[in-house]
């Protein structure tokens, strides 16, 4: 039988999972008849541009497991639509021949996501059989029409367990105190609903949640801390999307008189040294806050066992549906049962997908400062297991290309 | 034979080894025919003053061990010269006598070493045979006479590992850019000297480490980075002291213009953030700087085996030296050997030990902007070694004070 070539690009921002589902993808392409080989895309679709890819045969599987961030490389670049440069396109599918690619899976987030829509419409009108498909990764969560994406989960966990520590450090002193934990997330709140799970059945903290979806009042803020005081908590947690809102729509941390730099420009102040400001302003108690900042995507350390295997079986089942004949399409999850907790794999026409973003229900987030039991129910299972990392020197080993 | 009760604080800023060491005391005073009960002091010294103690016999002692933070709670508080107030040791003393304290431990940093210190010369003077000794912790490492303190290992091990992931996640994209790690240590480098750990033979990011120890010069550091890019290197990581100051003394974090924050105050930026707003004022390429902050402390998933074990020893030791007689004493740690890395545990005056900071010695700092071999031989022991951890719902557990 003929053999052809897969290749694999990874794209958008790193997570700790997305090495998981290129692991599956080289896994199962290997054990394809189908497969000759497995060439992974050096940045994203510039490595076509570039013609920079590298063979993936040999790469040790069980270190790129555990290897966060992009193994890759990645890129932010977006495609033109076919009828304003169809040049571009021509060359990609020169570039697929040449390398006798017949299977291409792009591991990715909503911009990812246009560029399979793109390429897999290019293919089907000029009729060229090479198949296309996506692979969803985002720590935000906010991709549509699948229960959750790859990536998540380990961000998830990392937020929970790094906020029960928090939580932990703050208590440590007799005094009035609030510390804020600024999370990311834009527009969806997904990431910071997660820390609702560093609780456990002796410590509510964190005691309040502010997300995204729902606008954020400074007055609220201020009164639901004093409330807390009144009752006698002394040491409160807070945790904030970094994408909150003003009634006005504006983002806290746009406030445009927020911050002048030592260089006399404005500075963009993140939404939790805002609210720092403010409980210093209106409050005068200890205050601090804590941007869990880019660990939240990278931290190798505290992965999700559930959100590996996931990703890496998101990855295997991909190259499977290509070589079954499937293209144009974005690889999804579907919950079968909460509990015990199951989900199967299928796939949706990658045009449902491209560009829309999946937001926190807003009837999930109760009293404008938490978030439901319901939510709470559905995240759970996605931070569950842990995977034995391999150490060397004292830190996890993590894979490099030029190894 | 008459027994008699043993009474522990833990005092100044928690570490993720501090419970260890309280861990161990508790273990070997349970061993001990001596000693009929284990009291913890809530909140330091405080819990005398507020006649706040618990029971720790029936502790769970596995879960106290990866429990970060300071389960007993800590203070601040200073006590007064003897001859200032001469009450409130009086006060102190009659309490240990009700309670039939025989021995006091108390582990802490600088400030607790002081409380120690003024205890024990009050004993003395008095001819009380209460036995008081002190146990160090302190993630910054800089306590003299010990080879390094309790808590400085899990500390090193999660910069070490997060700094490391970082650099991963700093290289995903094909263009020009530089991450600023900060790193806690208002006067001395040791965390910020541990980045180095991050490093493997097919990385050596971070590429330059700041330390207070010797001045920064913003001009230099510009240059460091300028000249690096001219090497072809495109994603730089920079480690940095949050104390490092400039040519005249002055922390670069205090520089009165840096920022004014929304409400017309002056507000202190980190050194992270004035060096990432330098870089993109004098370099404008891709900026960021991450604070690592608070979970330096008290992230309780990346401990070091070696610190923990060896923070639960030196708990254990200080109550064996207090049933031999010793008093006014701070139990260190001694190095006999780095290959293979050996210790033993002895006691020094404390008299030798309050109130001084040990630092980075400068011969170990290289060119102003790196670490010696020396310094990373002398630091790797110290992060080796996992704990494995026990979870519940996907995070690690740790126990509660009300449980």
């Amino acid at each position: 039988m003929k053999k052809y070539n897969l290749l694999v690009g990874q794209s958008g921002g790193p997570t700790a999972a997305i090495n998981a589902t290129l692991a599956g993808i080289i896994k199962e392409s290997l054990k394809s008849e189908e497969i000759d080989n497995v060439y992974g895309l050096i940045h994203g679709i510039e490595g076509i541009f570039n013609n920079n890819i590298i063979n993936l045969n040999k790469i040790d599987i069980k270190l790129l497991k555990q290897t966060p961030s992009a193994y890759l490389g990645s890129c932010r670049n977006k495609l033109p639509a076919i009828e304003e440069n169809e040049e571009e396109y021509k060359k990609i599918f020169e570039f697929f021949k040449k390398k006798n690619i017949k299977y291409f899976l792009y591991i990715g987030g909503n911009d990812s996501m246009d560029t399979v829509f793109k390429l897999s419409q290019y293919a089907k009108r000029n009729q060229i059989d090479v198949r296309i498909a996506g692979v969803p990764k985002t720590i935000d969560n906010d991709l549509c029409m699948t229960d959750h994406t790859p990536g998540f989960g380990s961000a998830a966990k990392y937020i929970a367990a790094t906020v029960h520590d928090i939580v932990k450090d703050n208590q440590v002193y007799d005094l009035k105190s609030v510390t804020i934990v600024e999370i990311m997330g834009r527009h969806a709140g997904w990431l910071t609903a997660a820390s609702a799970l560093a609780r456990t059945d002796k410590e509510k903290a964190p005691h309040f949640i502010y997300l995204p979806e729902v606008s954020f009042s400074k007055e609220k803020f201020i009164a639901d801390i004093n409330n807390l005081f009144d009752k006698g908590i002394k040491n409160i947690v807070v945790a904030v999307s970094e994408g909150i809102k003003d009634e006005n729509g504006n983002f806290i941390s746009e406030n445009k008189n927020a911050v002048t730099d030592a260089f006399g420009h404005t500075a963009l102040s993140g939404a939790g040294k805002f609210l720092e400001m403010l409980v210093k302003d209106k409050i005068g108690c200890k205050v601090r806050s804590v941007e869990l900042n880019v660990c939240q995507r990278c931290a190798g350390y505290m992965l999700s066992k559930t959100d590996i295997s996931e990703s890496e079986r998101i990855g295997a089942s991909a190259v499977k549906a290509l070589i079954k004949g499937l293209s144009g399409k974005m690889m999804v999850f579907e919950r079968i049962s909460d509990n015990p907790y199951r989900i199967k794999i299928n796939s949706v026409d990658i045009s449902k997908i491209a560009n829309y973003e999946k937001k926190v229900d807003v009837c999930d987030i109760i009293n404008g400062n938490d978030i439901s039991q319901r939510l709470v129910n559905h995240l759970k299972p996605l931070i569950m297991g842990e995977i034995k990392l391999i150490y060397s020197d004292g830190i996890p080993i993590t894979l490099y290309r030029n190894e």
